[in-house]
């Protein structure tokens, strides 16, 4: 390890704790080189999807050795695992809840182990607070040159949220808002390349119009359809907020389809 | 000194000014090998007791020769002095306003001194901006190696907030909230070694039910009490917000009995 | 370079998403050893003059080299250029939409070029996310130490926002508030040295008092003016709101009088 290596961190804790500073001064004390670049702790408290869609966004602009730490996790002290993974060579380190549902997904080479090994926790360690007594431990040793298997056994059956899939029908495309950023853009599940040039946008049957290209090509205010920076489709008011707009939320329908058969659809 | 230090802050700045920044761009002016470290900086303004209760919870997780910052400071530019204090090696450089109050009475080793040294700070210093103008210099003095007394005359009568104490009448223990943290959890004054294995939770008069080993021995949305990460009693909606639920703040009563007294009390 | 450069990071995208993360993780793929500084990521969406009034307050209390980033960019995707500039020494990378506004009015030296340079940006980019393609991407290449020259060609004509001038007339100065900051104060755009010593304030017709030295100068509650840190006339409520207090917001009038002149008025 030539270089510190960076720890990134993803939680719902907020920014009027003491929790995010628990966490860094723990790093500090256990891998005091590392820098410590957060990502967001303004998630909703416990919204699984929330936290794997971020992480789905993030991960991998980030270079090999990385070690991301998500923490949103509701089910803190009952019998959830802890898991690390390295996906494509960036580390994960995060509890066993789904958070790493789509990374996983995207990822070539994957390995995951349970965290377990006594000798790289603190003796003592909270019920309720495994973010400073766990995750970020076992994220300091791995940013330290641990080895992945050095933390516990392999793990095959990592928890996964069953995420919601896009579907075709002729040339009708059926997908949904899986996420809802905060600009209030609609963001889908359905990949750029299931979307024909030209096709015709519908949230909740409501028509916003053909795919544009960027939100400069909707007027200031207007509702506009466009390939998002997470390669897929996602519905936003130019200088404004769709889900204000459309009164639609992560769950909302979104359709498209062939410009040519709108008229009569 | 062997490493670059780390510097901490906890302001009440929020993340919408320039005011963070100016933070970090004297520290990068003045110790340029430090690492910054944001703990939080959407504390409620003006808060002394949240300031005094979040810096209890990191302060010390940190390894020693880390400076940390606070900037709560309501009195800025009146009479008020300006501090440093080395607790059990970690440095605090805070207005003397109160927020040290709790790692002081937890520290073991202190040693304090008003922040005066003019050779330190900035020749022109703003009124209003005491963040800037001299709580960071003076954090960037220690942080580059200057030694505690360096800063000026040792002072020995640091401003404290009067703390609400928890008591005991029988097998009765009273205290209060605290703290509401970000999820809403009621924290207490209560400590962990107060507690009666099993004993019952009552916050302003509502029953609670008995102590938990952690929010997972709860149900989705229910009532919890539970020792919380800092070593209190806590009482908590799991998944939920046990303020919204409570209509509690703040100052909320909080009571533990032992399970046998309960019914008939 | 003898030291890793410091790249600073001011934008609209909240603390819920990936951008952000995307941001660092880009800079920590291209810049390794580069430290990146949160400014504020709670900008109001798309508001080029709080992004210029933020900049102004921070970019020279950094040291010389720092990349200043800047992403609020409501344009993105449209014609709007991208822009880097050197000023005293300190480099911005932002939109070409005015957000350097203050900072280069403030600036002695100064070189501008349009980022084109096919050669340090990603072989793809999105028609979305500008900050992660493209801004991030160009600072990062100044944080390793390419010439600002290797950006692109010179550009003599960068867009400004026309901003709100305070007048004289008379022995009246007459501003407005051009920033409310996150405590409710507003900020005017009337300088230190247009400041009558004892000067009367008024906000929309409604009486403030003299200026005073600093907040402490008034009683708990009470609406003041002062000198702010940003070495223009604002007016605050000590420990409260002065925006929510006087129902002002950016735009109010402000207005300063000789002492004695106030009774006729």
């Amino acid at each position: 390890m030539t270089e510190p290596r960076r720890i990134t961190l993803l939680t719902d804790f907020g920014a009027r704790d003491s929790y995010v500073g628990e966490l860094k001064g723990v790093i500090a004390s256990r891998a005091p080189a590392a820098m410590i670049d957060d990502v967001a702790h303004e998630l909703p408290p416990g919204d699984l999807q929330a936290a794997a869609w971020t992480l789905r966004g993030y991960w991998r602009t980030y270079p090999e050795h990385t070690v991301h730490v998500v923490v949103v996790d509701p089910g803190v002290g009952g019998e959830r695992r802890a898991i690390a993974a390295r996906l494509d060579g960036r580390f994960i380190v995060a509890p066993d809840n789904g958070v790493i549902t789509l990374a996983l997904a995207a990822a070539v080479s994957t390995d995951i182990v349970e965290i377990r090994n006594p000798e790289i926790l603190p003796a003592v360690r909270s019920a309720t607070f495994h973010g400073r007594d766990l995750f970020v431990p076992a994220a300091a040793a791995l940013a330290t040159g641990a080895a992945l298997e050095a933390l516990g056994p392999r793990l095959d059956d990592p928890v996964t949220i069953v995420w919601p899939q896009p579907s075709r029908a002729g040339r009708r495309v059926d997908g949904e808002a899986v996420h809802v950023d905060g600009f209030g853009s609609l963001i889908s599940n359905i990949p750029a390349d299931w979307c024909p040039a030209g096709g015709i946008v519908r949230v909740d049957d409501r028509l916003i119009g053909p795919i544009r290209t960027t939100y400069a090509d909707a007027l200031v205010g207007d509702l506009v359809a466009v390939i998002g920076s997470a390669e897929t489709l996602e519905v936003a008011v130019r200088d404004g907020s769709a889900a204000r707009e459309l009164d639609a939320a992560r769950g909302a329908r979104i359709r498209v389809e062939p410009a040519e058969v709108r008229a009569d659809e």
